[in-house]
C-alpha cells in the first residue's frame, strides 16, 4: 500500500483504549458487573463452542463498567473526556459526545433536547424513522419540508433553500431545522447557505448526517454539516468509518445549543451502563483516521470509481444512476445501481447477487445501493462485477427485453405537492378508534388525518396521523392513485376513502 | 468441577450465534454497513496496536447488519426470534424481547407501553434513575410508594403489601405498578402476593429485576418476579449471567400487557442498528445457564459463603450486612460489608480495596457491596480477604476505635413518611425560574416542590419537581436536617427555605 508523502502520520493516541489495557495490567479482581468477569466465564463455553469462547474472550476483558478511573460516559473526566476530546478536534466539533445507541440515540438526543412537548420545529420530511420516533417522544409540533426529487434521476433531493425560507418565514418561532444529509442514496448539498439562513433568523439547523461520519475529512469527499455551520450534528461511525454497531457521534458548536439539555437527554435515553468495547472503538476510529489521513480513503474511492467506469463502459444491462445537477454531490464510497431497462426490480437484483456472495446495504423497487469500504478489500469490485455479469447472462431474453414504465415519472405525473406541511402534533398517544372516522377522499380537504398515507414509491408519508388534509394534497394523492401508486397500509389502499379524525359537534 | 448428578445437561443450542457463524461460512463480500467490513479494517491496526486489533478482529467478524437471512430485532422471524423463544422457556417468560440498551431501555419501554402522558402509574420511590427518566418521558401521574427500611439494617425493603393496597384503593385507575426488586444490596421479597393484590385491581405488575436475571434458576436462589406472576420483568443478563455489558431481556407473560406497543416502544427508544455480538452473547449467556444447570452458580455461592463465613469467625473490624427478617431473601451471589464501629466509609474502604487489586460494585457511606461470580474466579475470595486483613492492619488504633453514630439511626429518629405519595406529575419540560419562589420550610405545606429534596443516606428523593408537599413530609426533613442529614443539590442545603410553584393569583 502507497504512503501519502504529503502527510506525515499523526502520533497514535487512544486515550479510551489505553485506559481500558492500563485497568487490565494492574490484574483487578472483579467483585462487580458484568458477571463474566473480564470474560473468565468464556473459559467455560471453550468445551462447547471453541470458536465463539475465542471470539468473545478477548473483547470481554475490555468489557468492563463504570469504576474509579474509568470514567463515566455520562458524566465524563476521565478517559472517556479526553477522547471525546480528541474526537471533536478530528471532526471539527467544538464538543463530542460519544454515542453507544447508534445515530437512533443521537437523533432522538437533537429532537428531545431543543424541543419541549407542544414547541415547533421544521423536519425534512424524508427522515429516518429514529427522527419521527423522536418527534412523538417530545410531542413536537412539527412542520414538514415536503420531499423533492432530482429531475434526472427520481432520487430524493435535499429541501431547497426556499422551501427552508418559506417554513421559517411562516413559523419564526421554530426552535430548529432538522435536515438529513446525505441522504440514503448519497446525494448531499453543500449546508452552508442553510445554516446561514437558519441562524439569520435566530434557530438552530440539526443535522443527521448517519450516512456521512466521513464527510469533510478529505478533498475528495463532500463537505461536513459541521463546516457548513451546523449547531449539531449525529454521525454514524460505525457506518463509514471503523467503529462497531451502535457506535455513534453526536458532534455541537457553537452557544446557541444547550450541551447541558443534550447531556441530559442522553442520560435519559442511553444505557446506565454503557459499553465499553463500542466507546473504545469510537476511539480507535477516530485515531485510524487522524494517522491514515487522505490515504485511508483512496484505495476505497478508486475501487467504487474503477467499479462505476466498468458498468458504464461495459455493461448493456446495468446503470449508474447519480445526480447530474452541480449543487448536489454524491458520495463516492456509494454507489447506486439499476438495471437498464429495469429487467429486474432492486429487490430482486439485491437477492440475486446474494446468491453469489455480494451483499448490498439496500434495495428499492429500481435501485441497488452499494457502500465501498474505505479499506477496499482485495477482489471485492471483480468479485461483484463477475456477478452482475452472471446475473445478466442469466437472464431469459424476454426478461432483459422487458421495459417498464419509470417508475419515477409517477411523481412528476402526479401534480405538485405542497412546499412545507401545515403544523401536526406528533404525540405518543394512539387515537382511539371511536375518535375516528371514514371519509370519501374527495371531501377530507381541511380534516385531520387518523392514518399515514405512503404511496410507494417513493415510501415517503405525505400525510401523519394528526396532520391537516391540504385541498392540494388530495389532488395530489388522487393523481397518484391513478398513476398505479401503492399506499402502504392505508385503510383503503385503492384511496377512494380515508381514515380522519371525528369532529366535535358543535 | 463437579457435575450435578441429577441434571441431564441440554444439547448445546444457540441460533444466533449459529447464524452468524453460517453468514461467516459463506464468505460473504460486504458492500454494506458497518464501514469495518467484518473486521478487515482491523488488519491496518496491526501496526499500530497489535493488541487491540487482535481483541476486536475475531469478534467484529460478528459485528453484522441487517441482511436477508440475519433477521432484524425490532421485527424478528429467523435466528433472533429462536433466540428469543429459547430464553423465553429458559427464564419462564411467555415471550422476552433481545435488549441492546440494558435493563434501561427495557424500563423505558414497560413504562411507555404503560403509560400515556398523564395517566396514573404507581412506583415504588427508590427505583433506579432509568424509572425515573422513563416516567419524565412518558409524562406519567406517578403515586410513589414511599420508602421503608428493615429495621435491623437500615437498608431498604420493598414496599408492604399494605402500601401497595392503600395506593390501588386510593388510586383505583392506576395503569400499574412497577416496583424494584431486588435492591442494589440483593434484598428481595417474593412477589407471589404482590401480583395477586395488582391482579386483583386489574392493574399491572411492571418489575425491575436489573440486579436478579439469576434469580428463580436454582433452588438456592430466591425466586423470581416471573414465577411470581409479574406482567412484564425486566432483567439485566450482563450483570449476574454472561452476556455482554448492554445486554439485557424484557420478559413478559399473560395478556394484560399489550405486547404491540410495548414492541412499538422499544423500536423506538433502542438503535436501529442494534448490535449483533450483544445479541448474540444474550443467546449464549442463556446457554450456559441451560447446559450448566445449577452447578452454574454452585462455586460461586460457595464462595460468597465461605467469604461471610470467614468474616463473622475471623474479623473483629468487619461485618457481614443481612436482614434477619425471614419474609425478605439476601442474592447469594452479593455481599453488603461494612466495618465494624464504622473505621472508615464504605467508599474509604471501597477505595483501599482498590489499592489491593480488588474492585467492588458499589459503595455507600456505610457499606461496600461486593458481586461473587457465577464463575467462582479460583483465588479471589483470597485475595479478598488478604486486602481485607491488610487495610485493618494498616490502619491507626485511633481509627479503628473511632465509633460514629449509626448512620440509619437518622431514619428511625425521624417522623413517619406517609406510605404513599401525592399524584406527581412528571413532565420533560423544566419548571421556568419565573415560575418559582422561595419559602420558608414552615410556609410549604400544600405547595408543589420545585426542586428535588434528596436526604443523604439515604439518597432517596423525598420529592420530586412538581410534587405537591405534604404537612407531615415537612416535619420529617425538619428532623432530618437536625438529625444531620445532608440535602444534595438542594437550593438551601440547611432546609430552612424550599424552592416551590409559583402560586397563581386568584
Amino acid at each position: 500500500m502507497k504512503e501519502a508523502v504529503n502527510t506525515v502520520p499523526k502520533e497514535w493516541h487512544v486515550p479510551l483504549a489505553e485506559m481500558l489495557q492500563q485497568h487490565l495490567a494492574r490484574e483487578p479482581e472483579s467483585f462487580h458487573v458484568p458477571g463474566h468477569k473480564y470474560g473468565q466465564a468464556m473459559a467455560l463455553l471453550h468445551k462447547y463452542e471453541p470458536d465463539i469462547a475465542e471470539r468473545f474472550g478477548k473483547l470481554l476483558e475490555f468489557d468492563i463498567t463504570e469504576l474509579s478511573g474509568t470514567d463515566d460516559l455520562h458524566a465524563p473526566s476521565g478517559a472517556i473526556a479526553k477522547a471525546q476530546q480528541l474526537a471533536a478536534a478530528c471532526f471539527g466539533a467544538e464538543h463530542t459526545y460519544f454515542l453507544v445507541g447508534g445515530s437512533t440515540a443521537g437523533n432522538l438526543a437533537m429532537v428531545l433536547a431543543c424541543c419541549e412537548p407542544g414547541e415547533l420545529i421544521i423536519v425534512q420530511r424524508h427522515a429516518h424513522k429514529s427522527i419521527l420516533n423522536a418527534l412523538a417522544l417530545a410531542a413536537a409540533n412539527v412542520v414538514f419540508l415536503m420531499p423533492e426529487s432530482d429531475p434526472s434521476t427520481g432520487l430524493e433531493i435535499p429541501p431547497t433553500l426556499a422551501a427552508v425560507e418559506q417554513a421559517l418565514r411562516t413559523y419564526p418561532t421554530a426552535k430548529a431545522v432538522l435536515l438529513t444529509n446525505p441522504s440514503y442514496y448519497g446525494i448531499s448539498a453543500d449546508l452552508k447557505p442553510y445554516a446561514e439562513l437558519v441562524h439569520s433568523y435566530h434557530t438552530l439547523l440539526l443535522v443527521d448526517e448517519a450516512h456521512g461520519a466521513h464527510y469533510g475529512l478529505y478533498e475528495e469527499l463532500p463537505t461536513s454539516a459541521l463546516k457548513a455551520g451546523a449547531d449539531a450534528v449525529v454521525q454514524s461511525t460505525h457506518k463509514t468509518l471503523y467503529a462497531m454497531t451502535m457506535g455513534a457521534m453526536l458532534h455541537v458548536q457553537g452557544d446557541r445549543i444547550n450541551r447541558h439539555k443534550l447531556q441530559d437527554v442522553l442520560a435519559m435515553i442511553q444505557s446506565s451502563s454503557p459499553s465499553y468495547p463500542i466507546m473504545a472503538s469510537l476511539d480507535i476510529a477516530r485515531a485510524m483516521v487522524e494517522v491514515r489521513g487522505a490515504e485511508m480513503f483512496r484505495d476505497g474511492i478508486a475501487a467504487a470509481r474503477s467499479f462505476c467506469s466498468w458498468i458504464r463502459e461495459s455493461s448493456a444491462y446495468y446503470a449508474i444512476v447519480e445526480s447530474n445537477d452541480p449543487q448536489y454531490r454524491m458520495d463516492p464510497l456509494r454507489v447506486v445501481l439499476t438495471t437498464v431497462n429495469g429487467f429486474c426490480t432492486g429487490y430482486e437484483l439485491q437477492r440475486r447477487l446474494e446468491g453469489y456472495g455480494c451483499w448490498a446495504e439496500m434495495a428499492d423497487e429500481r435501485h441497488v445501493v452499494l457502500l465501498f469500504a474505505a479499506p477496499a478489500v482485495q477482489g471485492a469490485a471483480e468479485k461483484l462485477q463477475r456477478a452482475l455479469l452472471a446475473i445478466a447472462k442469466a437472464c431469459s431474453a424476454s426478461e432483459l427485453g422487458l421495459i417498464t414504465k419509470p417508475i419515477h415519472a409517477m411523481q412528476s405525473a402526479s401534480v405538485e405537492l405542497p412546499r412545507i406541511s401545515e403544523p401536526v402534533l406528533f404525540t405518543r398517544a394512539r387515537m382511539r378508534a371511536e375518535d375516528t372516522e371514514w371519509v370519501k377522499l374527495s371531501d377530507a380537504a381541511g380534516r385531520v388525518a387518523a392514518e399515514a398515507i405512503i404511496p410507494y414509491p417513493p415510501g415517503i408519508p405525505v400525510l401523519y396521523p394528526g396532520e391537516k388534509i391540504a385541498p392540494d394534497l388530495l389532488l395530489s394523492i388522487s393523481a397518484m392513485a391513478k398513476a398505479g401508486a401503492r399506499f402502504q397500509g392505508a385503510s383503503d389502499p385503492g384511496m377512494q376513502t380515508i381514515k380522519v379524525r371525528r369532529e366535535l359537534a358543535t
